[in-house]
């Protein structure tokens, strides 16, 4: 992993970062191939908004921009991490407003990376017990405080299984732990609304685009865990590893197993093809 | 500001660690006087439990405790801060259950903290429109995971207003940005349940602890911002600044001014005598 700390080569982070401190930041993850960051454009939008809704004030567009360029050149496969933190403070939950924020790159090469090539093998999910609390402030945010994340995240073992699906505290269905959800029941493509927990996924963002071309439309809205059954096809969007068809949920003792994987081809050709 | 990682003068931190990443990890501030933590094995018990909560293999309590004598030694007023996250780890939300977790030890010493001397000035405090999101998993705990916190405290800067109050998200009272509540009425000393959000501070375990000493009925339940108008005295407590009456409360556009101070009073004087 190479690490580059507001723009120079280094790993070690002040102690009295809020990033540290608070989780007071928030992060992209990021998918790099052919020298260059995939959606790079939605993923530096989202950081923005993220930034703006917690009055961190951001790093300049075009150092990031010049610093992911730099990071990304020569890379085929990789994970680039970028976090933007509030940055050094004073001891208390306020800030001071004087705050310079700290922009962090890290980069992960891998061979195994999915690079979004068509038709990966079908995964089987489950259900997590840990919940989304709800909190329309961080809604949609991928802040630095991921914690129900990682309790999720804990709750299996089994290498078969790919991801697990998360609820918030009213039991509607909100997004996996590090992916979103999408439903499709014939020409209706669903996926949870995300005004009040959840985390809304640039690879979501992107699915939601592309709805026109393949003659779907879209809702946004609540579901519950028996609106899994209904479906067609179901599939997960995470910026790195694409559109993933799940094949098996598992719920309690039962499995739901959808047959359906088409939507989520045709959403894995235009990938590989951007 | 003096800090120690894991034993050793130092005050940077690795990239990777998951209190960066992540919030991983959990927290305690304390209050140091005539070279000694205040109430200590509350705050290693709290810290302990925390790290059980989160399946975070902890320091060994031997090694907390030299390292905090250590730090605390010949300090007359002061804070430290102790923070124990899960350690340093690999991509991804899921820990590999090897990780070893990072002990920080941070102390700034003060001049103006507040020892629990008796009668301090009884403060003003507003309602804050961020809620505390329900979940269960986390009430209770000081996670590194602080982002409402930070959010509810940018929402005033005027400094003569010293907390804000939260509620969460269903309109039930819980505790300060950076407190806990306290609500009197004759002989019942109220406080809230944080059974589904809020920090159950160590200030507010003692507080319940002496209640009998002071001739209290204790209840922990759920309250509404109603309940404030119907209370004889309220009080913050907070593990660095003691027990703090409240003279004046601002919701909306009204104010309320409880009168009775006494419990606080009583409160302080033991706290003074600790």
């Amino acid at each position: 992993m190479t690490v580059w700390i507001d723009g120079k080569r280094n790993d070690l982070i002040d102690y009295r970062d809020r990033g540290l401190q608070y989780g007071d930041g928030v992060f992209e993850t990021m998918h790099v191939g052919r020298g260059a960051v995939r959606l790079l454009d939605d993923h530096l939008a989202r950081l923005l908004a993220g930034c703006h809704r917690l009055r961190i004030k951001p790093p300049p567009v075009r150092t990031l921009r010049a610093e992911v360029a730099r990071a990304a050149a020569r890379v085929d496969g990789g994970v680039l991490k970028l976090i933007v933190t509030r940055g050094v403070g004073t001891r208390g939950y306020r800030p001071s407003g004087r705050e310079h924020c700290t922009r962090i790159l890290a980069l992960t090469m891998s061979a195994t990376q999915d690079t979004g090539a068509p038709n990966p093998v079908p995964v089987r999910v489950r259900i997590c017990r840990t919940r989304l609390g709800i909190n329309p402030v961080l809604a949609g945010l991928k802040t630095l405080n991921r914690l129900e994340s990682v309790l999720a995240r804990l709750e299996w073992r089994d290498p078969r299984i790919w991801e697990g699906l998360m609820l918030d505290d009213d039991a509607n269905l909100v997004c996996g732990t590090m992916s979103n959800l999408f439903l499709r029941r014939g020409s209706l493509l669903q996926t949870p609304l995300l005004d009040r927990c959840g985390v809304a996924g640039v690879m979501r963002r992107w699915v939601l685009r592309q709805a026109r071309r393949l003659k779907l439309k879209i809702r946004e809205d609540r579901f519950q865990l028996d609106h899994l059954a209904d479906a067609d096809e179901v599939f997960l969007t995470n910026a790195v590893v694409g559109v993933v068809s799940v094949a098996d949920i598992r719920i309690a003792n039962r499995h739901l197993r959808p047959r359906q994987f088409g939507a989520a081809d045709e959403l894995r050709g235009l990938l590989a093809a951007l």
